[in-house]
């Protein structure tokens, strides 16, 4: 029987709430039902014990009994393990699911991550530099619409590789950067309007908005 | 018995050469002595057959009887399931190669990929855009310096976790990026070092020296 704590911090100011990347682990286990807990480290000065954990210094990072896993993609491959709705169980499901969960990050937030940043801070956008950015996106985004377009998850079933891709886009969704992409809009609105994407972001806004009261802000 | 194919393109222009990501796979191929076959796809124009099997075009993927694969994550992943010279048999040693595997893509080529095409580009350096890429970077670095200053591999033994983070950061070291990371340096050296690498290596530019021959160029 897994024995999960996810570990996210203690507090982040507004802006990021919402966006957290442990939205995406307690998405899968809501997906799944597992019972889990949360744990909080400070936001402030890293602590060698958060190092230790996660090397960057970064959340989410989920333990398991004696397991310690940082990296929301492996965090959610072994949630996929432990539960038939989050991945499919035969090698092919497995197989199609571990591909569109790197594909997710790598070909699409890889494209996607440099260009939201840009709108995020206000970077030029007459340079060549933003060009290359938009570019790399668009074209990332143009050969993900025929296959949106032609399945409703990416692996067969709704799995954890619908749980990163859509909220890969729906950030990019959010600076209205999928306007000409209506599949992959689509993809979004069906896969945040499913019940357990409510209540993950819906726990960590109130996660943080109770660190809020206890700082008395 | 594993039947591979790893299928790559059939030519590309000189620059490239040494880098194209078959390398990743052909360098695990090697290390665990699985028996391959090359096959090649149009650098050209993309055909629908290419798109079956890569959704946005890019190389490489492997077929594995029936299953085929993209994304090189996913690909080594599948590897390091066949053979215990490539991931850990036991649950922490897979557990750690596969959230290494993970930090080797999103958290550190997530940062040196735009790092390393503004340098390729050349695009401006006096910019606030250079200056958050750059800064992205060396957070990274800097936090992935003790960690390989304590360790020889990322996850006890050699295994694919380490041809994905030594051939993220090998790119970063050809444009004296990291000149400030003695311990990334050496660990760099320490995995192309090794002869499966090597081989990987001088048989992706035979690959597409060949087709300059076939081209008559």
């Amino acid at each position: 029987m897994a024995n999960l704590t996810l570990t996210t911090f203690d507090w982040v100011p507004a802006k990021p709430r919402g966006y957290v990347r442990d939205l995406r682990v307690r998405w899968a286990l809501e997906e799944a039902a597992l019972p889990y807990r949360v744990a909080s480290v400070p936001f402030g000065p890293r602590e060698a014990a958060h190092f230790a954990h996660q090397p960057f210094g970064q959340v989410p990072w989920l333990t398991d009994g004696d397991l310690s896993i940082f990296e929301s993609g492996a965090i959610l491959l072994h949630l996929g393990e432990l539960s038939p709705r989050l991945m499919p169980s035969d090698p092919h499901g497995r197989s199609d699911t571990t591909e569109w969960v790197f594909a997710a990050l790598n070909s699409v937030e890889m494209a996607s991550l440099p260009w939201t940043m840009s709108k995020l801070m206000g970077h030029a956008t007459d340079t060549p530099a933003w060009k290359f950015v938009d570019d790399f996106l668009k074209l990332r985004l143009k050969h993900l619409e025929p296959v949106l377009a032609a399945r409703e998850w990416l692996a067969g079933p709704f799995s954890v590789a619908d749980i990163l891709m859509s909220d890969v886009l729906r950030i990019v969704d959010d600076y209205d950067g999928l306007a000409a992409s209506p599949a992959c809009r689509a993809y979004v609105a069906r896969a945040i309007g499913r019940p357990a994407f409510a209540k993950a972001r819906a726990d960590q806004i109130a996660h943080f908005a109770a660190a809020d009261k206890a700082r008395g802000s």
